[in-house]
């Protein structure tokens, strides 16, 4: 066994908490080395809290640490691009979670940052990972569903948001974006050439006037003529719900059946079962998975499973999306290509 | 076509009732031409609601009319054989609701008269017309399922019965005779030899030492080494559940999923299906497919599905389990044969 | 019991074998009086098969027929509309089958010509009278899912078309209409403003230069924000499938699991369940309670539970999403009204 | 963080490999430091694949090793008592594989040792820390489901097995005592007071007159009146089975639903799911909770959730039922007792 990856999380909020502890306990093969986070005393916590030794205020001294192989960034997003850059010129190979940036501009300086430093780049679209979506994919390239037809992929959160903290096309380069990247890797050998993008303040119609969007629906065309459907909203009742389907000339993969587990209660009210709650509960595994994949193909040089190109892919039909809203018809991706 | 079966119904409760219902408007091959009940005025009555022309309060009266082609049996269990014989006696085909008889020399009586008659017997198994249990007897006949090795059916009602009206053996005689011939139905070719059974008052304990046996197991084995397994309790609080399975070498059959239908709703508390709430509900088709193969065997001069060898097998089964209950061990089934 | 109502079937093909079949099997409250149908020998080959004795070459002797209180319309879509007329003029009340009318105006003609008679029309949108989908009107009737945000309605045929014999815009005409219906049926009170529609020839590329159109998914837009999304396909390799879902601000409805019944064999494949295989399978109890509810509307004087102008409004959406596909744009309502 | 446990492994096998493997990668609070086993050579190979140092093909050198705090026996069942006296007597704590005994005798034993050096006894019973049955006993705990009155547990093996190496009462001493534990688990506060079994040789009946018994029913009754019914057979054909079923006063508990995912994948042959195949795949989490229990126990001197008495216990029903298909006759719990 060769010495295992050293590791600095960048960003010790929700999804970093999450990420470092996956590194510390459940991957083998990799070692947390230090936490990053500008915040006043939160990357030493973090550190602290899983063992980790270093925790650094400055993320420069992220790049003069010799320990450290590679980065998570888990930062907020506004703040990926600039990592992925950063990181590549500082030689370390880097996993970076969704979005990798904001604009194509930007998406094309990481990857460009990237190539010409050799790292690993690895973007965190998670549900490529998850037992299902990888079996439907697994039937896909057997040839089992056939060519694919009707595709669909879906994203609710359990709600409880601030809408104040919502920046616009949140729905579609935050939530969406996995959404688009899934339809990809559903269909692969095919690419989106046009969207149709509806999206509304549902959840919260009285944000409607600021321009949050909460609940929306995205048709995509395939260049062989395939149809995705994406939808989200912020908010379900009864948890957190993440499901998709292909319906190819074979037959129809659904994935994603939303049971927190295998038991059922009957009683008067009929039979229940409980529902998902959250994301980390539902992907945990995947989540595992990801970053499996990442320290692996850091270690044998491999290239990673979901690229720069995967992640600028997936922002273009974001931006597309976006666009469409704003102009109420149907926009081609070549659009928001300049 | 030829000219629809003239059927008169006796008993005019709650089974009497529906199987009239079914035979006025889900057989077209039958047409309702009497209803027999000695409580006064309940025959007219029936007859008046079904729009079905006589009431006869003297079940003599049917076997006098020339309409009568066969009857339907639905009065209480202890008038079943002597009703058989009369059937028979007067050249009536009979349909029969279980159990057939309450001893085994009087199911042997029933079976001579019949036989001696030349006319139909069915036995209200309706299990065996259910579209479940039928599927998997196909897949049994298929050579699928391979041979049995483990089997299993239960009944649950819902609920709500009185005590004092229990008499004892019910649960042995009225339910788990259902489970008894599904049992020998889902293993063709073999039979019973032993069983051994345990049961109490657990729904109602304040009954315990009037006899009331409302919760029973009994395990079966049959000729060939497969054991089954039946199952009954009085009490569901989620309503009526009847299910099934066969464990063979090919594989597994199971059998009534107990929803009531292919709706969910996922709200706060989760994922909510509901339940079947009755056995009318659950049944509906099954019940039209018995009498509608009652008729057909009517009119066609063909062997009934379920015969009164049937009845009189599970009969013996059910014998066997209220005496092993009584004995506390083992109980061979030509133990009871006397 | 007041008389059976008298009814005279228009059209003998699939449809109309199986609603005259309903009408004589499964319907006290109508008698089958005649069957009409232009093609040789057609009529009275079908009432002779269901013992109905009257059988029409030419539709005018139903109007003439004395015993016919009412007719169902089950013939070629395109003749819809003037049969309603007809019937009305001759003071019959009447059952279309879907599509009503073809165009706006000869949806009006007919909604007058019935108004000026006062009779019944009721419209064959059977989805709504599906135990399933009449469930989830009563969540959103109680008040349980809330306010609707995004709803869905699919259908997908089991293929085995020929496909020139597909009409342009059958799949928005007479396919998708069905869902068009019930995304209003699910939500009550609420109206359609505007549609984006994306469709293709998928299943049969061969023809996708002569205009044909097997799949497609069409966005709406309700005039309170809530989004619904509509998916045909003519073929799937399963059988017949047809879902729904209603997500709302209390929770979430599905319906129609796709399960044929509740057998599941788990072999060396897995698991398995049988699939629906075809809407006569999965509708049969929808079929007969349309019905019913006709026949009841007819025999109390009552308002026909689907109406004229429901017939209309989903017509208004099935134009406009094939205008949409024509013009490669969102189209609104008020644009195919002039 | 106090420092993590030293574990040492006792037994290179198939259990003792997963669980070495957990220790080293899913449980943070361990430590793997050796491994044990007579096996020549096994020891130091399992060591040098999970990365732990030193191998020992005596176990005597375990007792010797400083760094060893605990030990996990999943040797040959033969040998788990002594290994748990002698372990007690080095004064290290132990987790043990079912079945912890073969004899009454040698449970007391190693129950008195562990109780004399005071150290912390836990039992592979790793059913009680699967969700589904953790979530189960939660609605007992809460009173939701009411007073158990009928209770099932199953256990189906994929088959495979050689005949001649199943030592006779293997279906109860290794395979049934997990259900055993599992009734006894779902019914706290009640004792298993009489059993009756019947077993076979169904899966290989050449080789039943060597004593084989492959498949077994046994109906528990617990003091209370409640029933259980255990069911074990060494061959599924779909693979590995585990379920669990409770019938209480207020509703139905079902635990095991036997799916591997979420994934369906309808095609022409109905809608398949993949089933479990194995236990290690069912209850990878099941086995990684039991030893972080044991873990916790440890370092908090807290008692263990799964104890030396409950080992017994199920131990006594094991040998009450092998002693009933010997005798052919329920056995008392307390017929075993001397």
């Amino acid at each position: 066994m060769s010495a295992p990856v050293g590791v600095a999380l960048i960003g010790s909020g929700r999804m970093g908490s999450f990420h470092g502890e996956t590194v510390v306990r459940r991957l083998p093969g990799a070692r947390l080395v230090a936490v990053a986070d500008p915040a006043p005393g939160a990357a030493e916590r973090l550190a602290a809290a899983l063992g980790a030794g270093r925790g650094y205020a400055d993320v420069a001294r992220v790049w003069e640490d010799p320990a450290v192989d590679a980065v998570v960034v888990a930062s907020p997003a506004r703040t990926h691009a600039a990592l992925v850059v950063a990181a590549a010129e500082a030689g370390r190979h880097v996993f970076c979670e969704k979005p990798m940036a904001a604009t194509l501009a930007d998406a094309d300086r990481a990857i460009d940052a990237v190539r010409a430093a050799g790292v690993v780049l690895q973007v965190g679209f998670n549900r490529r990972f998850a037992p299902d979506w990888r079996a439907a994919r697994v039937l896909l390239d057997a040839g089992t569903l056939g060519t694919p037809r009707l595709l669909r992929s879906l994203t609710r959160d359990p709600g409880g948001f601030d809408p104040a903290r919502v920046p616009p096309d949140t729905i579609f380069l935050e939530t969406l974006i996995h959404d688009f990247d899934t339809l990809r890797f559903l269909h692969p050998g095919a690419e989106v050439v046009e969207v149709h993008a509806v999206a509304d303040a549902l959840v919260e119609p009285g944000w409607r006037d600021r321009g949050l969007l909460d609940t929306a629906v995205v048709v995509l065309r395939f260049d062989d003529g395939a149809m995705g459907v994406a939808e989200a909203c912020f908010e379900a009742a009864y948890g957190y719900d993440v499901r998709g389907e292909v319906l190819g000339s074979g037959g129809m993969a659904t994935m994603g059946d939303g049971r927190r587990g295998g038991l059922a209660f009957s009683g008067p009210a009929g039979r229940v079962v409980e529902t998902v709650r959250g994301d980390q509960e539902l992907f945990r595994d995947a989540y595992t998975a990801e970053l499996g994949a990442f320290v692996e193909a850091v270690r044998s040089g491999g290239p990673a499973p979901v690229t720069g190109e995967d992640a600028r892919a997936a922002l273009a039909i974001a931006l597309a999306a976006a666009e469409s809203v704003r102009a109420g018809r149907p926009v081609r991706i070549d659009e928001v290509e300049k």
